[in-house]
């Protein structure tokens, strides 16, 4: 008698994509397990699928206990956290959930932008101490006059782009290439813009090849009275440049969802001042994840009936 | 000889307006005097104009040490600060700068919802305890399925709603009277909005006839999945049933720029979770701050060459 497929759920807290999947098999949540790599040795004969956070790290062993793996999927954009070469020499397909989750990731990069600017942590924590600097004592920028620079003009550049813009702000963007058509002022030269901006927002694509893009000229230029924002990847900015800067009083703040190591050690930020920081929760919206839902459910569907995989990243 | 006018700035902080003024007299800095009463009473008789931060208490006994007195100018629109019965029994002008903040207040009203929806401060703080809990584990509500009540429709409430209308929020609004041809919802009751929304933000305008309108009724019809947001004054909500709630979730968060009482105690705030606190600093933006200047300045041209006075509030 053929099994039926056992899917692994990798990661915790994915527990909603189960009633999407159920149909092609039976569950088994590896998280749950007290020694998950037994688990998965065990039941290696009929695993031929995989679901994850595909930014986490993979469980080293995990991929080469399971020789009937025919596909991983990421329950979002992200798939670094898992062994591409290993996977290809293995032929496992690699599939994600992209381009779903602009508007919570640009709403992210507006939250810093706006919490930055308000200084809003240091000024509810100084209430909390005694300090009440209300009123015209303490005038910040106001966003009416504050220039924003967004480094990459993709969905979330653009979401974010559209919601900074009923707010006054005077908006400007890089990329490698200029969009005719978008509504946005293209800058062609990043450190121009990084020159002319208050505030700097990445919401850019990483790979290695604009890895620390955002550098110590960059951070910069920015400037001693300037904020940069980070939701897309960490690896785009140099960030030990970055907390050096912030240290030194070369950078006013930063705002950041992503992180160069994640998750970033606590004792990493412990002494930078006038930091927002989030723990990579731009897409985790609930209008995401039924995106990501979705669009996972179609990928598993297309394996499991042996159709191309859509959104194929590997 | 007749004396130069003598100016006095009440508050400290407020600097900048000198140069907008000098060219009516002498700028006396009551804070910077050791004295300050001994300072008005011997300067009194050429003491005709003083300015201040109008939400900030009046310093008791300087009213009456100032027979010469014509006009008190707030650099806000707020003048509660001020003895407006004595100021009515002397014949004292009281004017404001009012109308000219709406966008740098509907900017930290954004900034509060924003940061309340991310639960910003206790993702924040849990990283710097060592928690991250990133991706799809901690999963909000996005702005793309929220619903947003806004209280008061006046130029701070049409400026938050065109700022959140890009983040996909659906708006909807209460007020005394419908406006039409406004482009935002009207909801006739403010209890069925309540009801309806995820986020009340309260932009309206206060007076002792809406003082605790926002009382333990509407606070439990918000609930405890929703989130009250108040940047105009603290008296509209009943501040005690506000913190009851909170402590005993039965309202799941709260984002206050104002407070019944200014400045607010410290310890009021302790142990009351998922607040985030500012310190009456909505109006306090550079792009707000010209239009007080501004409008101070036509104010005290007209006082001290004897036409009406503009924006004359008592």
């Amino acid at each position: 008698m053929a099994s039926k497929p056992l899917i692994l759920q990798r990661d915790p807290g994915l527990e909603n994509f189960y009633k999407v999947i159920v149909r092609f098999g039976e569950i088994g949540r590896l998280s749950d397990q007290p020694d998950p790599l037994a688990y998965a040795r065990e039941h290696a004969g009929t695993i031929r699928a995989m679901y994850c956070a595909g930014t986490l790290p993979n469980l080293p062993g995990l991929i080469e206990a399971l020789p009937n793996l025919g596909m991983i999927c990421s329950l979002s954009a992200g798939y670094e956290g898992l062994p591409v070469d290993l996977c290809k020499e293995r032929g496992i397909i690699i599939c994600n959930s992209s381009g779903s989750n602009a508007d919570d990731v640009a709403d992210t990069a507006v939250t810093h932008v706006l919490a930055q600017q308000m200084k809003l942590l240091s000024k509810h924590n100084a209430i909390l101490s005694g300090v009440f600097e209300g009123g015209l004592r303490n005038i910040r920028r106001s966003l009416m006059e504050t220039r924003i620079g967004i480094v990459g003009l993709g969905a979330i550049g653009l979401c974010t782009a559209q919601r900074l813009a009923p707010h006054g702000c005077d908006i400007a963007w890089w990329g490698p290439r200029d969009k005719p058509g978008t509504p946005f002022r293209y800058e062609p030269s990043l450190k121009a813009l990084a020159d002319w901006c208050h505030i700097l927002v990445i919401t850019g694509r990483a790979d290695h090849s604009n890895r620390h893009m955002i550098d110590k000229e960059i951070i910069g230029a920015v400037g001693p009275d300037g904020i940069i924002v980070n939701v897309t990847r960490g690896m785009i900015i140099d960030e030990d440049a970055l907390i050096a800067a912030l240290k030194a009083g070369k950078l006013a703040g930063a705002g950041l969802d992503v992180f160069e190591q994640e998750p970033t050690p606590a004792e990493r930020w412990k002494d930078v001042p006038n930091v927002t920081l989030t723990p990579h929760a731009g897409g985790a919206g609930t209008y995401s994840l039924q995106r990501y839902h979705d669009i996972a459910a179609e990928n598993f569907d297309c394996f499991f009936s042996g159709k191309p995989i859509l959104r194929r990243v590997a």
